[in-house]
């Protein structure tokens, strides 16, 4: 039986374009784009279109505002540790939610070491921050808001616009993670509004391993980077050119197909949430009712280890994820979860389902019939379970 | 005519074999290392694998003390930055050279900006540091000691076991920047002795975008990079698996075919340097007579311009570089050529030639006779040169 990915938030899969682009800038073999030859020129040329790709389909007034990075993480990090590094003179605070993504948890703390200092919004019971509270939490010496725009476990978007007219009212540089949002979800970092905005290349079917990071002009903000002058004096360092333009090739893609795209994935939502109690009950939908992505569905089952449901439906070649692939290896209850309102229990049973353009409506169908063989037997061998049930 | 790479420094070609892996790579269409199901598996093992050459490349002791980066520069930074932030306690005193590349000194520049101070030792005439140097500037509060390999303008090999006996004795960290001499000449991190070791893919005809960082089992070290745990915690982000991929497949040729393709670099280093007297006169060899990489050669011509000769030569489809990639843009003299006491007029008539094991004895050959029209024709519309001949 052909595999089933529904973990699509670890990873899409490369579009044929996208792959064929790559094949043919391996097969090119470009030379280095600082080069003031020939062989440098053509090479700095397949980099600049690709930044104009991308540029594109943020809608970055400038191309040079995006630069190219690593990762989401690389992004996030040169974000939040590029502001607070450049700002300490004017202040060392720092406003974010709790239930950003691990690379802005971990970035916050480790510049904590660092004697910078945080206030961490809470969320509601649907993932949501209240922009009052970001507006409440900002203090005379905050130099950065860090918000997520759509959030990795539960799908939850944010009113980045609203953050961003309290933190341009207050003059404070505002970033916001979206990694899992752009190139999947329609936008427009000038309605949006935030000075930084992070991504990354995988989520719409480009290659691992290449992020960007727009930075909105006038930003004040230290490379993470030093060295050689790539990507406006912003990065340091060789460009990874194949990463690249694959992440320019996925990027056009992705703007030329938003709208079927988005589509197509309601329809699996729908599809999802309306069968999922023809075959299994005692469940929470972990999503916003109204502001969430729509290629994610996260639901906590109850009485049963979500772990081993993963598992077992790799058995039967069916990937999905319990948390974001970022967060493997942490024994602790999701911070997300928790921070929503579920029980520790709850949390433990709770599966990301995360899907593309490459799934089917009979992808789904297959999942929800062996995915309620899974739960019918973990809770048959659950003595919690039974004796409940009893 | 075919087109001739001398501009090895700026970019070495994908071997076939390299090529050939990536776009396996691409088309597998592998996972999400951190994925618990078997498709992350299986990213996972192509990973390891990866890490497995490059580690045998350079005698790692285990192949976790190699952290994949996303460039020469990138290893460069973490390696400076993560010592002196982790280190910071101790002291903020970093020992470094007159002679680095740029990623070197723009990371140190920086932590300057964060209040660490700096020692910065000269160099003799060839362009090598002294140990005792090095000894003499150690103090109480020194953290790092960061000298490289090998120079990318000129070749130098420093005395990097002499420096590591003096850091181990004294129990300072010491790293090297070795971006252009891994894979191309003999490194073995156990003989060097040096705590981190910073290098990259494309010298040794892997892909751009890709390096590598050693770090020594128990070296004090933060991440550059806070998020997931990728790399054994010491740089998050999801990895660049087709990048890695090509590096992992050119550590293993390279290691494989050392011995060869130092004996092919010799001979074009001998003919280049034996029968450039008969093209051209009034030069200089910028090269150590000894202690030098075997693929480069820095030549300072007088009475012309570099960066003339190579605009020149490329409209003849021969790339040369007159200054490290990373450096372009910057109109100062090179640094590197004012610290081994050439002339302002010299340091602007100097061209690297760096060379393959793509380029033959024909490529020398052509490029001789071409560089000796062109210095021609340059000299004789220079004043200055019609001056001193009368």
């Amino acid at each position: 039986m052909t595999a089933i990915n529904l973990d699509h938030m670890a990873s899409s899969p490369l579009l044929p374009e996208v792959k064929e682009a790559m094949i043919e800038a391996i097969n090119m073999d470009y030379g280095n784009p600082s080069s003031l030859h020939k062989v440098g020129e053509k090479a700095s040329e397949v980099v600049e279109n690709a930044r104009s790709s991308v540029a594109n389909l943020i809608n970055a007034s400038l191309p040079k505002e995006v630069v190219f990075t690593a990762s989401g993480t690389g992004s996030v990090n040169h974000a939040i540790k590029g502001v607070a590094y450049a700002n300490s003179g004017k202040g060392r605070h720092i406003v974010t939610s709790n239930i950003e993504h691990s690379s802005v948890i971990r970035s916050i703390r480790r510049l904590k070491m660092m004697d910078y200092n945080v206030t961490s919004v809470p969320v509601d019971e649907h993932g949501r921050v209240n922009p009052d509270d970001v507006a409440n939490a900002i203090k005379k010496d905050t130099i950065l808001v860090s918000i997520m725009h759509s959030n990795n476990e539960i799908g939850t978007i944010q009113p980045i616009e609203e953050i961003a007219k309290i933190t341009k009212e207050k003059e404070i540089i505002f970033h916001t993670d979206a990694v899992d949002s752009v190139g999947v979800v329609p936008f427009d970092v000038q309605k949006m509004g935030a000075d930084l905005v992070s991504f990354a290349s995988n989520p719409f079917y480009g290659p691992t391993g290449v992020g960007g990071l727009y930075i909105r002009r006038g930003t004040r903000i230290w490379p993470l980077l030093d060295g050689g002058m790539q990507e406006y004096g912003k990065r340091a360092g060789t460009e990874n050119i194949i990463g690249i333009t694959g992440m320019g090739k996925a990027a056009e893609l992705a703007k030329r197909d938003m709208d079927s795209r988005l589509i197509h994935l309601k329809e699996l939502r729908e599809t999802l949430l309306s069968e999922f109690p023809n075959f299994i009950d005692e469940y929470y939908i972990n999503n916003h009712p109204e502001f969430s992505l729509p290629n994610l569905v996260s639901v906590s089952v109850k009485y049963i280890e979500g772990e081993s449901v993963l598992l077992m439906l790799d058995d039967e070649d069916i990937s999905i994820a319990t948390r974001s692939a970022c967060a493997t290896g942490s024994l602790r209850a999701s911070h997300v979860l928790m921070s929503i309102g579920r029980s520790h229990a709850d949390a433990q049973g709770t599966m990301i389902i995360t899907y593309g353009v490459d799934n089917t409506r009979d992808d789904i169908m297959r999942f929800l019939e062996e995915i309620s063989k899974t739960v019918k037997t973990l809770r048959d061998i659950s003595p919690l379970y039974n004796k409940i049930k009893k």
